[in-house]
């Protein structure tokens, strides 16, 4: 039984119809550094990762995005392939798609930014094809806030749930346009230390009830190799990292994470807090695949066994039986 | 109903003794300082608090240490009205109480050692009662190796378990002793610092697997905030810490830790994998109350209820329930 069927028999036993997912970010070229190795110029970016992770669960995933005429059309056709609609993806012939260098300390969970050559992105005005329209789940991957609050501006209908990646530089450098995005969203994901930075708070509680105070329903901060949390209104629930024999390279698996939960949301098509718990599972497994190779080449490589047999070792990792006695 | 009385009814319902525990390490002076505040000399030690949160779950504690004539004698007394007995703590009247100083950095996971008086600790010569004799769990708080199997050595039936807790001063300067101690033991307590150190390698996962071949079958590697690993053999279990509003004080936490783990084990008397699971959430919880004031304060003044309620926490905090179907 394939995981698509899978999770409708077991959460949605009669889906009306697939829902569909749009998935704003870069698509784009990396190249990486890590105490492992280095590739040279690899497919990535924030889009990229998301649509090929949420491709596991869903098969209607509509990507918005721009990329320069060097950007490889044979890649477009295997997103194509692969469930992930690209008519929402431009593609600027005499430009060159947005670069990105950098260079992994040997902790992993750090890293320093070598290069960032806009190119494409330095004008991006997004698209949103009539396809796209009356989507049900939108996911802003980490970009400029202001193209992340337009295509929510330029959809007709307010998608059922509207999920926001953002990192510690639009804090920084954006930080009314970022305000004004976390007031039109649902789920906010951001690390620990954009957590920190977003809140003026240390302790992540103090600062997920700041941030929840500012627009989203739910925070996920997500910790690297030590796993995410989630928190909605007092509740707090806590998914671990799978401790892997080998990172190779953890470009991407933020975004992987964020594929596969919002994946796995649009396809049980279930926002409630539980089902999210499990979303946060299936995010955790895409990202604990994505960083076992460089660049996306697990993630397009993932067989339906892999994801069933990964997420039973989640539960496994975390599963203990205590009887509280009254 | 009591915490011990829940205990044997749920997972051992003919207990036919209470087991006895032997817990070794230092009993002392600290004085600590935090980004929020700071102690003057306040009671502290590795024994003190290991005994002290597993007086919470077993009344047959029985401590080796070594103080001086400054020590207080009421903090003895009060030990001993919580069940911990102190025939084998020798009191060198003309001597001064061992005396560390330490100073957290904002994060709280990392700290500065100020001052280390060794006093009655330079000639520490650990004297095993007889009526210690026959004890069932042994919990060799951190201290020089030779002094942890001298006591191993002086017992003269081994124990069903031996838990041995260490840190990188040992690893660094008698690395031939700690390793003579590793062969002996059943459980290793480290963090994840101190487990990369041991084992060279950066990969936990990898590191477990080589410090598993050093002797013990068990191994906990404490991250602080971000939870706590058990491997065994090719299992491993993760436990979170509980997200807290307020970290006032790390001090002692690993040892409240293992003070929760060696109390719960002792007084359910199971030392299966399963059991010891259910050991790390105890010793999570105690952990997770000790850093909430300075010193000892805290793990003197909690309820059983409290207990329960923070176990309760745990179990929400990683609860989730996906069922694979096949």
């Amino acid at each position: 039984m394939s995981i698509l069927d899978s999770i409708q028999k077991t959460f949605q036993p009669q889906v009306p119809k697939t829902s569909s997912i749009v998935v704003v970010g870069t698509v784009a070229f990396d190249s990486i550094e890590t105490p492992f190795g280095k590739s040279d110029r690899i497919i990535g970016g924030a889009a990229t990762y998301i649509s090929l992770a949420a491709s596991y669960f869903n098969k209607n995933i509509n990507l918005i995005s721009v990329v320069g005429g060097d950007f490889p059309k044979e890649q477009i056709l295997l997103m194509n392939a692969r469930g992930v609609k690209t008519e929402g993806l431009q593609i600027i012939e005499d430009e060159k798609s947005f670069f990105w260098k950098g260079s992994y300390h040997l902790d992993m969970n750090t890293r320093d930014t070598l290069i960032t050559d806009l190119n494409v992105l330095a004008g991006f005005d997004p698209k949103v094809p009539e396809s796209y329209q009356d989507c049900d789940y939108l996911m802003l991957g980490n970009l400029t806030p202001t193209i992340q609050t337009t295509v929510i501006n330029r959809l007709r209908h307010r998608p059922k749930l509207i999920v926001l990646d953002t990192m510690n530089f639009w804090m920084e450098h954006t930080p009314k346009e970022l305000a004004v995005a976390l007031e039109m969203i649902d789920v906010l994901t951001i690390n620990d230390a954009e957590a920190r930075e977003l809140s003026g708070e240390y302790s992540l509680v103090k600062a997920a009830k700041k941030i929840l105070e500012r627009g989203p329903r739910y925070l996920i901060i997500k910790k690297g190799e030590h796993g995410a949390l989630l928190f909605h209104e007092n509740n707090v629930f806590f998914a671990p990292a799978l401790p892997l024999e080998e990172v190779f390279d953890p470009t991407g698996a933020g975004d992987a994470f964020a594929g596969g939960f919002i994946g796995y949301l649009a396809q049980t098509d279930d926002i409630s807090y539980e089902n999210m718990k499990r979303a946060i599972i299936y995010g955790s497994t895409m990202a604990s695949f994505c960083v076992e190779k460089f660049g996306t080449e697990r993630l397009v490589s993932i067989t339906e066994d892999d994801i069933e047999e990964r997420v039973q070792d989640f539960v496994d990792l975390v599963q203990f039986d205590i009887s509280l006695v009254e």
